[in-house]
């Protein structure tokens, strides 16, 4: 991809130590992956950082990624120390008993119970403390590489859903060829990853919200619920539309899925800076209510996207906590009724002080292409 | 897929039970996804079993997975008792209480700090209870259902490198379009899924044991290392193949292949059921020492595989046990060198009473389909 705007990865190291209780810790064990990879730009599936309070960071991994490690974190401009070896915690360990370290900050939603007590063991004199998903709520709120980045990706799957319009209108390939299809398009425009496994729940599957692809063939007549990212430098977009097979929905489809636009229209009008992120959630569930379908939408309605494709904030009737600006999630309110179909509707969106800017931008619609009446 | 044999999902939670120490654990919290797919045949992203000492089964998932955890138990004949919430641990918590569990084992390898921690708080007269990585263990050994989709995925693999054998001859295609290729022809042949991300690393690249494909184009005279797999059911194969672009490697290129060559044919040789796992390794390391690569191979030697694409045993030079018939373990030295290149050559094998059977069966040799002198 070209003239991506860079991401300043040695600012996040500073934000993240500036972020630290003053005296509390005096190093911090990064052991969440896409934490490690949001800090020093390395993507190696064993990595652990030690980000200490001055914010140098030292970058444990095993032989296998010594040179990726060292071409990865330059490439963004990260000054790493290395330590290279194949019992990483022991040296971890080693390396805190050694530098004096009196407390180490861990990523207690992320370390097994067994490395923490075996990394309490090995360093008897260092205290370790939970600082909790800290590098997880920094990552929160995306800068303009990000950004552009998650741009990028979504505009991807827009432009390979457009590709498929044929095949939806036409029926006749399965879930999974469909699937494979429009993952092939993504690469062939440029994505360099997918986001996740691609849904493709057509027909009575599509009353399951996480139905993996299969055998099935698209059918006239049949609601399909498409829910597929691409990602960019790790960056990985989410969206979901529903149509329907053949282009000619009945009145009940139609119905349905009226409500569940109409639900989720009214959660994105609810996204700005500022609201308490509970809100969006409760503008979606209002609207289904009222259409009697508050038993039929069964998950959260939505989640952050950016190095993993769910993270903070998650979007619930659970939620506590106030959206800021430049936090990107999704918006995905769904209906699953059994005889009736499934249908979710999903925009991925970046928060801004007075609303939101949608990144998904493939029209709306159980076959939007067609120019039906707007449902 | 057809005619594969069944696998004895009973049979496994019945074997698990027996495992535990007499009158030790009330009932065991299984929170690693791939042991409760083993278990339970449940694919979901989030869910945990319980399984009780009487051999009874509860999941725990959410609303998005309640019809697919329905249809994946009954679809391997398991009876399993739901319980369908967004706060598995909360819930899980109360019904320990609620049944009077006095001990509970958990997966320490696996769960985290906070939700160790969590459980203990809302279950306060329940002793948790680390039983370690005991289902991984159990998984060692294959049934021959889990031996027949191994086979079949490493086949389909075997199959689209055949596939390409022309496009490694002509070179000319970039790393990140092989891969894609190849990926595809997996899928053409019938692969539910990858086992990983295929690793395609030509010329300076294959220096890099896990090296991401990049656009860099395959050259005649480079070294291509391509280490891939196919899923049937969730068990997937690996493989690695190294192979002259162009046909026509130096001598030089010849030369380190055949230590490598040299050494994973006595890694081979040494597996069967009875040995220590560490000669596995030290038979490996032994014929590349002799030839001047010791500090060239800068990995493991191999690892089990099934439905975790790296599980137990761990085949290294710190291996402790023997390894017994019905595992499937990868065999994989290599060597990279800075300006010579990287080769790794690797098998997955069924260890057996009397030696292995090799179920990756692509031919040997840096250009092996053109009946070059055999090295």
């Amino acid at each position: 991809m070209t003239d991506l705007p860079a991401m300043d990865l040695a600012a996040r190291s500073q934000a993240l130590v500036t972020s630290l209780p003053a005296g509390g810790v005096d190093a911090l064990l990064i052991s969440k992956p896409p934490n490690v990879r949001w800090l020093s730009g390395f993507t190696g599936s064993n990595g652990a950082l030690l980000v200490t309070a001055d914010g140098s960071i030292v970058l444990f991994t095993d032989g296998r990624y010594a040179e990726q490690a060292q071409l990865e974190t330059s490439a963004v401009g990260i000054e790493v120390d290395f330590v290279i070896s194949r019992t990483n915690d022991a040296d971890i360990a080693s390396w805190l008993v050694e530098r004096g370290v009196v407390v180490c900050g861990i990523e207690s939603h992320h370390l097994t119970l067994d490395r923490a007590n075996a990394l309490a063991a090995a360093a008897p004199s260092v205290v370790f403390e939970s600082v909790g998903p800290l590098v997880d709520r920094l990552r929160q709120r995306k800068d303009a590489g990000e950004i552009a980045r998650l741009r990028q990706a979504a505009a991807i799957a827009d432009q390979a859903l457009v590709q498929h319009e044929a095949a939806v209108l036409t029926g006749g390939m399965t879930e999974r060829a469909f699937a494979r299809s429009l993952e092939n398009a993504m690469f062939d425009l440029g994505a360099d990853a997918l986001s996740f496994n691609t849904i493709v729940a057509s027909g009575p599957n599509s009353t399951r919200p996480h139905a993996t692809p299969s055998e099935r063939v698209l059918t006239p007549g049949d609601l399909v619920v498409i829910d597929f990212g691409a990602s960019i430098d790790g960056y990985g977009s989410d969206m979901t539309r529903t149509l329907a097979v053949g282009g000619n929905p009945t009145e009940d489809q139609v119905s349905l899925y009226a409500a569940v636009a109409e639900s989720q229209a009214a959660g994105v009008s609810a996204v700005r800076a500022g609201v308490e992120q509970v809100e969006i959630d409760t503008a979606c569930r209002d609207v289904l209510a009222r259409h009697g379908l508050a038993d039929a939408f069964i998950h959260g309605t939505g989640h952050g996207i950016g190095l993993e494709i769910h993270e903070q904030p998650i979007l619930s009737a659970r939620s506590v906590g106030i959206l800021a600006a430049d936090l990107v999630v999704t918006v995905e309110p769904g209906a699953y009724v059994a005889e009736r179909g499934g249908v979710r509707v999903e925009d991925s969106v970046v928060v801004m002080s007075d609303g939101c800017d949608p990144i998904t931008h493939f029209p709306k619609g159980l076959v939007p292409w067609l120019s039906l009446p707007m449902i």
